[in-house]
């Protein structure tokens, strides 16, 4: 017979998670009752957010209990439906959390048609961080042609859309990333204007030299550093949607100072700056329009996508560790199980 | 004959500006050419925007060189005209800065008409300082009826006039100021719902109890302290204008640690704040809006104003530099000049 596993939060991270924070359990395979499904998780999504609900601390959402199964964005298989809407073999967009199997009313499920894109894609360019980035540049944002955008985590889920999209509205895309590899890439393959290695010396004068008409808006996904040397070259009304600050995430104190709020207060006065956060969940009366036009971008070669794919279920700790170093190459996603024929 | 003074900047401040950073100067009261008006200063309008301007650091304006009259806005006379636009006698809004005569070509004046309210108010209620509340809280905070707004320097020229407008748009007003008899003001003649004392202790435990609801407008114009206790009670969603930031105004280095930006920037994710700057100066479009509802709420008593007038030209370095430690209890102007019968 079928065994399930499921990562649960053992312990509250204090700095950068351990393994042994998240703690792999044997379940038996639930039994769907009336109305229900039965699914087979076929990705596990991994994104930034996830070090959010590791914690106590309070945030817009409620933290993962002790015990409880981790949180997160998932694919699935229905393997058995009790459900009108749903057929076995159907793939189906779910927030199941870390675990192989789940049962579910259905209600928050969402259909993937498989005959359209890779159904990778639900958790990736078409899922959650796509829409992260097309809410957060276009709504939040207001890109103008001409407007020079900055990005950090450029060749990320949510980066490489963000500088994607830029180039579709006739922004020049300035994406910053660690390492010679990925920034050829989102030079090269994605076809930003440029891409900066912050691992490199002296980032400020490489960022300045790399916009030399200043920066309209500087899409934040990762504070620290890469903010302090964007400070400087904003020009007056930049906007800064906020959708992440990772370079913070494992923080197990505020930095010690000085405090640079105060100056970063006077610049959004004097510089009249626009900065405004963003959750992907508040915008769902865009989600049509991001599924139009983000399906129609990647069909037609517009908006590519790079994929960082573990195998393995039992990966998923060491790989969250990674994504909040920096080591994925693309959307990071587990692949928990194949596709039944 | 009559002589002139005038204040020009002897030196840049290095802190808190002492009185010797202007110096007083006489001057050949100047000639008008063809075209150009004599004018005689009535009012000196001292805000707090002059520190900066005292400054060299880079900002939205060049600061005033060493030597050259101290910039501000003015209400003045005109006392001899050669331009067909303006009559001896006129009474005009201007920039003429520190100076008891000025001549101008009369491109950057504006007519006051003295028959609809005071003449001082030009450079008050309704002018920059209320015109600098009303585009902010209206066209940046956009205040929804039932929610609360939360305003510091509350019986100042700008502040006073926030919360006014707020209570007549229907929120919760809580005011913030200096001093027993200030707080009373706010709440008993202006009409706030609350006014707190920040010099009594425990400011963030008497704001949360003035704000059961959260906020949802923090209209920011000092930030330091307050900015501290406003920030755990800010609803999601909540908006703050930066009008100023006078607190750090005389800092000369960024304070000590911890970093509170980091902890901020997350903080305007997970509440999806919008922190918006605003100079006056970007909202002409508003203007004429401004003048008529501006107009009728101060006939109809709606919006109270306090002028805290200072008899004495040479007396106006003083103030300034009372200005920014609070001591003033409404608009600071200085009358330099009687108007002429």
């Amino acid at each position: 017979m079928e065994k399930a596993r499921r990562f649960v939060l053992a312990s509250r991270p204090v700095g950068e998670p351990k393994e042994a924070d998240l703690r792999l359990e044997d379940f038996a395979v639930p039994e769907p009752r009336a109305g229900e499904v039965l699914l087979r998780t076929l990705y596990l999504s991994l994104d930034p957010y996830m070090r959010g609900r590791m914690s106590a601390a309070k945030s817009y959402a409620a933290p993962v209990a002790i015990g409880a199964v981790m949180e997160g964005g998932t694919v699935s298989e229905v393997v058995v439906s009790n459900h009108a809407a749903f057929a076995q073999g159907d793939i189906v967009l779910g927030r199941t959390g870390w675990q192989t199997h789940a049962v579910s009313d259905g209600a928050s499920l969402r259909k993937v048609d498989p005959t359209l894109a890779p159904i990778s894609t639900a958790v990736g360019v078409l899922g959650m961080p796509g829409m992260t980035a097309y809410a957060g540049l276009l709504d939040v944002g207001k890109p103008k042609a001409g407007e020079t955008l900055v990005v950090a985590a450029a060749s990320g889920a949510v980066g490489s859309v963000v500088g994607q999209i830029a180039k579709i509205k006739g922004l020049r895309a300035v994406g910053i990333a660690g390492g010679a590899d990925k920034c050829r890439y989102v030079k090269d393959v994605l076809g930003f204007d440029e891409c900066l290695d912050h691992r490199a010396p002296d980032l400020p004068a490489r960022l300045a030299a790399a916009c030399p008409d200043g920066i309209d808006i500087y899409f934040e996904n990762v504070a620290g550093a890469v903010l302090d040397a964007v400070l400087p070259l904003l020009n007056s009304f930049a906007r800064i949607p906020i959708c992440g600050t990772i370079a913070h995430y494992n923080d197990t104190a505020p930095p010690p100072g000085p405090d640079k709020l105060p100056a970063v207060w006077r610049m959004i006065l004097t510089k009249r700056l626009r900065v405004q956060g963003l959750l992907v969940t508040d915008f769902a009366a865009l989600h049509g329009d991001f599924l139009r036009d983000m399906g129609q971008w990647v069909r037609e070669g517009r908006v590519k996508y790079r994929e960082d794919i573990v195998d393995g279920f039992e990966k998923a700790p060491r790989a969250l560790i990674g994504l909040l170093r920096g080591e994925n190459f693309g959307k990071l996603l587990v692949r928990v199980a194949e596709r039944s024929e």
